[in-house]
């Protein structure tokens, strides 16, 4: 396992698929022990879930490593016994099911905070635990959909587009492992446990940004705007000779550099640009005089040279690029598994980068279904100690 | 102030615009006392981007409520004295500067931590603090193109997308926070203050999720796919009568009453869609046929419908509906700041939610350019205490 901040740190984990198996591997990087405790025979859903290599899973090998498994049945006797020795041994309980359900399981927070005083309880959930929606499922889709980064977008009078990561469930699982950070030290200073009710939804809404300052400045709901920024101008994607990139000028200074580099000083004296909020207003006609110069060569050239001028800009990668690049590469952020069935695989390394801890290179992989079933039953948590 | 668990945490913040001042506005939120450390005469950047309010921005008031300021040239030497007392009473040092700059204010990672041992310093930076593009400046654009979300935003054949929030800036935010809460809780158990070194470029990296696993198990980078989950089908936008909706029937099982629910129980048992490998590979016939169905009633009176089923499912809300949604109201996601200038402004919640702590339906407002300037220079955090 990974040494780090967490280390000793002790995770019962009964999450699915993504969001909340994405804030326990994030905890397992940081150091934590995790025991994943999955419905016996299936498992975790995400274990049928494509894509797959060598019929495994590489979904979810990419939200699962350095955890270890226990096949239990929360309905049945023996089973809830194992399952309340751990919680007994346990700092954190993670769970993200539908509203409702733990509650039908006998493990509402007031029974757990009465039996287990210092244990923290993480509930992930589509719509939280209070509220008119409390009860209904989501996914990922449709808090995409209600939370309202879907309407900013894509391109004007086109139909909508999905972000095209998992937003609603990476967002809910960054803002709890945030909030298990502050609950952590909380109870470090005080020996109390508490509860933390993380809705998908909710954190949508926390990450819509500057579109709800623009609403309620203008009494307008923004719209998809392709690849502009709603308030700086030039900040988008323009097109060069073979392919469109990315040129951020957030500022007069950038603005007028930006001209001179690409041979167009004239364009920084144009009334029509000469302040952010002109070019914001005149952002089409700036965009065909960009282009028009853009035209003269190719991305990668543009790049070299207006780098060199100070101006932020860059290529548009796709995965392959990007896992390819030699500053991600030097940045530890493609990290490698070892894994029994698959072999080794590449995958996301973690982007928490601390000086106290080194950042391996590799990771351990995912465990079989109840792979450390019998030992945990056995032991514990000792079972699996670093 | 708020009451939180971060209360009693003291937070000396050195960013600007949107990534930092995100992490420490919810710091604010969950407790901590924040003073802003901004530059004379201008402030931070983001008090002049608009939109604004009487004069005033509301993408500021929007990232700083619950701070307090002042204004600290860092090159002066009185003033560097009033911030060194300030480090010295601090728990955590943010800053979201290029790499390289606080090296070159003398305050580079080995001198303050030989100074203030139990100081936490948070380095937020477009591409961090090692690799070759550690001096490069950047904007969320330039790491949403080069981080690959781009990549996967949008539909096919049409210009590059923008996510539209700055995924770039505010993914960094919440690493951070994250990384913070480890930090603290490392600190609290061996006394040690750490260096956090947070890239915009490596948070997008590890936000990637299955398009990682994808490329890996395929070979192939993967595209935009418009509103469709690339794994899941059906999960996407789908024509009503009127607009578009959401429906998200991630399993058989769920597949199968949708098709009832919508008066099409004939596709359920259709070969080409009778498995979700299937769905997925004839996922443009399997739209036809249940937009077909879908075109015979209104989004609204499908949701009623399918929700009753049992099927995740919702409207594209844009962000007047979201901000008037009851739930999202009934979870305090919308929270008034009493302005002095402008008046009662509604802006996003905070979505940690925890059992330990009341959630204000308010929150103070902004400071102004060096509003606590002359108490903090006389008193430090003291004057500035909750």
């Amino acid at each position: 396992m990974t040494a780090g901040p967490y280390s000793g740190l002790k995770v019962v984990d009964l999450t699915r698929v993504l969001a909340g198996p994405y804030c326990t591997m994030m905890l397992a990087d940081l150091g934590a022990t995790v025991i994943k405790v999955e419905p016996p025979v299936t498992g975790d859903d995400a274990r049928h879930i494509g894509p797959f290599i060598k019929k495994k899973s590489a979904y979810f090998m990419s939200l699962n490593r350095g955890k270890h498994s226990i096949a239990l049945d929360l309905k049945a006797t023996a089973d809830r016994d194992v399952f309340e020795r751990l919680l007994a041994e346990a700092d954190i309980l993670v769970e993200n099911y539908r509203g409702g359900t733990m509650e039908k399981l006998g493990y509402d927070w007031a029974t757990l905070h009465a039996r287990f005083p210092r244990l923290i309880y993480l509930a992930i959930s589509g719509f939280g635990h209070t509220g008119p929606y409390k009860t209904k499922p989501a996914y990922d889709m449709v808090v995409q959909g209600m939370g309202g980064v879907m309407s900013l977008t894509g391109h004007p009078g086109n139909p909508p587009t999905r972000v095209g990561t998992s937003i609603g469930d990476l967002g809910a699982a960054l803002f709890a492992l945030s909030g298990l950070g502050a609950a952590l030290y909380h109870r470090e200073r005080t020996g109390e446990g508490q509860k933390l009710d993380i809705a998908m939804l909710d954190c949508q809404v926390a990450l819509l940004e500057n579109a709800i300052a623009r609403y309620v400045a203008t009494g307008h709901a923004p719209g998809p705007l392709g690849s502009r920024h709603p308030s700086i101008t030039p900040f988008a994607a323009f097109a060069a000779s073979d392919r469109p990139m990315i040129i951020a000028a957030g500022n007069n200074q950038l603005f007028a550099r930006l001209c001179d580099a690409i041979g167009a000083p004239e364009l920084a004296a144009d009334e029509r640009f000469k302040s952010n909020e002109a070019r914001n207003q005149n952002h089409a006609a700036l965009t065909a005089a960009l282009e028009a110069a853009l035209s003269k060569r190719t991305a990668d050239e543009w790049i070299k040279i207006i780098e060199a001028a100070g101006i932020p800009c860059g290529p548009i990668n796709n995965v392959e690029q990007v896992l390819a690049d030699r500053h991600v590469i030097s940045r530890n952020m493609v990290v490698t598994l070892e894994d029994p069935d698959v072999g080794r695989l590449k995958l996301a390394g973690n982007p928490i980068k601390l000086s106290s801890f080194s950042d391996s290179s590799t990771r351990p992989s995912v465990p079989a279904l109840d792979e450390s079933g019998t030992a945990i039953r056995e032991r514990g948590f000792k079972a699996v100690a670093p």
